[in-house]
Order: structure tokens, then C-alpha cells, then sequence
């Protein structure tokens, strides 16, 4: 078994607010990320396989063909977009990046059976990983 | 004479549209950028003082007065913001990362008699430097 | 499940030593880093909370918690200080990569109870994890 | 248990080919990978050990030994070399990031009892990991 | 005045060797660059642009514009080649960090009315700035 | 003319005081940075050398050359030492970047006449560039 991981990048803006919290708790939980104007960021995905190596190509799985489903179905969703009003997951979810992580998770799951690990950095200085289940 | 920089970041949403073009003009020309929902970015801001080395100090500038100039005059006005809607600059100009770095030198320089330079990066693979003038 | 990781950084000093030794043996053991007068890092700390997301805020974890909690537990005990001779645990301990991250974990062990994992950088070139037990 | 992760670097060409593929396949296969003059990568390794730490030295492994056993075993098999020419396993096997990461498990297990796990990158966005097995 | 940096990359192999020297001179003179089989790098290439800001785009050029000429006349002659035998300037010109910047001005210098400086990283640790002339 | 810059590493441990002041301005100027017991950094030096290249290697200066240069002038000197005991320059001199990034000028200038500029990181936040004069 061994994993290969493939990053991907995109900006995108969003905000964090609880539509069940009054104006003040939604301030005081999320802070200037409560702005709903928005602000954004430079996302960068981790994907990870995990498989044998195909004796044929020395690959797990081909990297175009890995490529082509990351554009397809994360990037053409969420790259250049505002998350809270143009992706349908997150109307009522907000999106942080747990939640992120996870939407990837459930668009990529389908379409890459080898899939392993999604790991989701807002920042340099904060990631999240997510494994399903 | 030397020269200190000073790296800070800032996460902010923009948009690009040109109102004196058309809905076509403007797909045309900023792609997806012209998205007007908004997306987002974590900006890199490197500023960078030209000056004598303070012997009392060992510097040419107090490095918490420079955190505190910088918190002030250009986080306060532009993290976790929506540059179009929300900084005054960009109601009428487009906030590229050339205009964002010649707005932030016009921030910066009333408060800082030793700028020398703005850098900002956009992403890892964009950057704009700017010297007044 | 899913797992949370916030970035910190700290500077310190520390030198490499075993009393039980000779100084022959601790020369040839910790070659320059037994030099008894110190040298220092850029220490980055990567601090792992495995757990479940909470509908009310979407994250495992507020953010402004364990940054408060980083910065009490951790950077008040060993940042800008020479942990030699100003961290308890190192006054008969080794302060080496691997040291530094297990006396992290006892320090933020009873502050978090979703901890799973320290990573500790001393530079981009070694780093360290550890989970506990 | 603790793990410690050490970074090496080498440079070194290669290009993808699958004797039993016509041209064509080959071609379309591994795209501009299969030119046969060959193409290159700064390859970024990380090692990583798993043991308890020795209280006499407070670390897993003393880490100059660990350094010449990678120098010995890996860069000097591997660095600034053509790796399909010049690497007896990959003679037969392509040298994808896949199999450099299994080939280089094979070379440092017999050394390191500890060896927990090879990360290697080819690119910043591109990576594989291996744990034997 | 602005300046505009857009970074990209490639991967190329190559080796030193001069012809008019002994092999002894030049395995002295290059070490283990000198190996004729070739190694290989990822370049990170940093094309700065200087000018005037275009007040119909906000911009110095259009990205979309610089990235097309990038790709025509610099990757498509170098990415994924051995430089020695695939590059004509390098037939005769031992392809160093430095004769490939200038290459590389040489070629853009043409198409890019505004070039202001080429920098090529061979690795993190080694770069070359031209600025033609 | 042609600028090629090498980068190295070194880590060392440092404090800031002034003896002409007050323990209290030295605390309120200086603040964790005045700690007499020190702190330290990783720095990154960059070492930039102007001249033209020479046809015979391709080369400004011979690479294996500026290492043996760096590491006898300036990491003999400075890495894996407490710079205000172990450095001269520093007896009387406070070791800011800025007088560390002189320091390190004065020390190369009579052994590298291509010297154009030194850039010193303390951190990835703050470095400083001189240029002599």
C-alpha cells in the first residue's frame, strides 16, 4: 500500500454566521470572520490516494486522470466563488474548514475509490485533515 | 544605509469590473475574476524601511511601532474585508494587486518617513513591488 | 472524526548536555550544539485536536481558545527564553527535538482534552510528533 | 513512541517509459514525461524513524549518524544521477515518485531499525508516502 | 512606476561541460554536475515587468497575456528537456543558472516590452537575477 | 552584469541591551528580546554577488569556492554560538538583524570583491538588506 498526494489551489471568499445565534452571539463566536461582506483565501488541497502501484504505469492512478476530477469537481465548484452564496452545501452550512473539508470529501468520494485523506489548509498556519466516515 | 522589511498578511474578498465596460468586455477581460459575488485571497504585505541604524537601538525603526503602524493603518482597513464594498479606494478603482499595493504606500506614507518599498503578494506566484512616485 | 491543526512559532536557546558524561563524551555526542553558552531556533509547533465538529460553530474547536490556551500553556513558558536554564523540565533534561515536544503535550495534555498530536519543527529540515502514551 | 523526521535533498533526471508499449502508448500514457533525452526533479526526502527516546542523548537516533547513513545509501546511489541509467532498479522499473519512495525503503530498511516511513516529493505538489509492507 | 512578478516553473535536466577543457578539468572544475548522463532540477522561474498601471484594467499587462507568452516561448523550449541536447543556445554554452536566465531574457525580451528582470531559483538555496544589458 | 545569490543557514542565540540604559528602558524598549539569559533564531543568509560571467565555466564565481568562503568567514563564526559572548563585533555592539547583516558584510568584503548585497532573515517576518557603503 502506499499514498500519493496531489495539491491543488483556489481562492475563494466566504463568512462564518449561525442564522440561529442573535447578531451579537455571531459576533462574539466568529469575530471579523462575522463580516458578511466576506473575506477570502488562497485554499490549498491535499489529496490523497491510497493504493498499489499499477506495474504498467509505476502509478497508483494516472495523474491527468486525477487532475481532470479536481478541476471537474472541486475547483469548477468553489474556485472563484463566494462559498456561502454559490455553493448549494453551504447555504445552511457554514463554511469553515472542517466543513470544507468534508464537502470535498463528499464530492471527490465517488469518483476516486482510492481516496484516503483530504487535507484542507486556510492559512498556512491552519489545516484540517479529514478521512470520512 | 539599510534596509528592513517587515512581512504582515491580511485575508480579504475583491472582485474586478471596469462599470465604463461591457457585461462581455469585462468576462472577457478578467475571467473569472469578474466574478461579482467576490472571492478571496490571504495577502502577503512586505514593508520595507530605508534608513540609518539607530546606534542607541540597533535599528532603524522600533519593530513594535511599525506593528502597531501597520495594524492600524492597513489591517484595520482592509483584513477580513470586502475591498470593493468596504475600503473607499476601490469604489471607483479596480483592486488589483497593483492598486492595492500603490493604496497601501498611500496609507503607509504619511506615518512612516523611511518607506522605501511595498510588496504584495497576491498568491506564492503574483507579486507587485511599488516605491511611491 | 476530524483533526484540527494550528501553527505557532517561538524563539529559544538551548544547549545540549548530559552531566552523567564526560565532556569529551558530550563534545563527541552533540558535536557543536554542546556548547554550553547556547545557541537558538525558530521553533515552529504544530499543535493536532482530533474530534467531532460542532453544528453550532462548524469547527472542533474555537479558534480563539486554543490560540489562548497556546500562548498561556506554551509560548508564556518557552518563548524568548533559554530553556536550560528557565524550564523546569530542562533542568535535568535534555532539551532536544524530541524532549521539547513530550514536555509540550504534558503542558497542553489537561488544557485540551481533544490533543492528538505535536509536531515540533527545530528547523525545516527535522521535526518531531508525538501522541501521547 | 516518538517520530522523527528528517529532510534530505537530491537532483536527479529520469523520464518514463514502458518497454512492453508502443510509442504511442507510451506517448499518450506519461505525456511529456516519456521524452527519452530526459527531464528532471530537485527530489525532496523525508525520513522518518519511530522509536523511544534514549534518555543518555534525549533522541531517537543520534542524528549524524542517521545523516551518513542517507548520504551512503541514497544520495550517493541517487544524487545528480540519471536514474534509469544509473540505478540498477530501475533498469525494468520506472522511476516513478512510487518507485523511487519503495526503492528507497529497500535500501535504508536494512540500516534503520526504526525506519517508520519515506515521504518523497517530486515537486512541491506531488508526493508520496511509503511504510514498507 | 510598478513592478509585476509572475512566477512559474519547469523541470529540465542538464550537465556542465566545457569541451575545451580535460575531462579531468572539468570533473575538478563541475564535480558531480559534470556527469553527462545529466541530473535535473525544477526551475522556479520570476519574470518582473515594469510600467504604468492601465487604468481600463487596473493592471501593468493582462496576467492571462503573460502567462500565453511564458508558456510559448520559455516552457514550451524547456520544460521536460535535457537543455544540453534540446536547447540550441546550449550546444555550445554550458547551461549554468546564469547563462539560463539570460537565455531565457533573450528569448521574452522580444515579446515583452516591459521586461524588467528574469529570476531563476535552480534550487531554494541558488538564484540568478538578469536584468539584460 | 549578472547578480547570483547563495543562500545558507545558521543558529545562533542572541539578547538585546543597551549598557548605556536603564534595566527599565532596556525592558521597555527591548521587551522578551532583552532577556539576558538569550533566545535564539534559525537565520537565513543570502549572499548576492554582481559580475559578469565568466565563459569558461559559466559561472560568475565557482560555487564550491563562495561555500568554503561563507562557511570559514561567517558560520565558523556565528553558527551554534551566543553572539553577544562569542562574537567580538557583538562585545559592544546590540546584534539586531541590522548589525548582524554589517557584521557579516564586513567580514566577506575583503574576500569577495563581487560582494553586491547581504540579505538576513531572522525570522520568515523580518530580514534586512545592506549593501555596503
Amino acid at each position: 500500500m502506499i499514498y500519493v498526494t496531489r495539491r491543488a489551489e483556489f481562492s475563494a471568499a466566504h463568512y462564518y454566521h449561525n442564522p440561529d445565534l442573535s447578531p451579537e452571539e455571531n459576533r462574539r463566536l466568529f469575530g471579523k470572520c462575522s463580516n458578511p461582506n466576506g473575506h477570502g483565501h488562497n485554499y490549498t488541497l491535499e489529496v490523497t490516494l491510497a493504493g498499489e502501484v499499477d506495474p504498467k504505469t509505476g502509478m497508483v492512478l494516472d495523474l491527468k486522470d486525477l487532475k481532470a476530477i479536481l478541476e471537474k469537481e472541486v475547483l469548477a465548484v468553489m474556485d472563484h466563488k463566494f462559498l456561502n452564496k454559490e455553493v448549494p452545501a453551504f447555504e445552511r452550512t457554514i463554511p469553515t474548514t472542517e466543513n470544507i473539508a468534508v464537502e470535498i470529501w463528499r464530492l471527490l468520494e465517488p469518483k476516486l475509490p482510492h481516496l484516503h485523506r483530504i487535507r484542507l489548509y486556510e492559512t498556512e498556519d491552519l489545516y484540517v485533515d479529514y478521512c470520512g466516515g
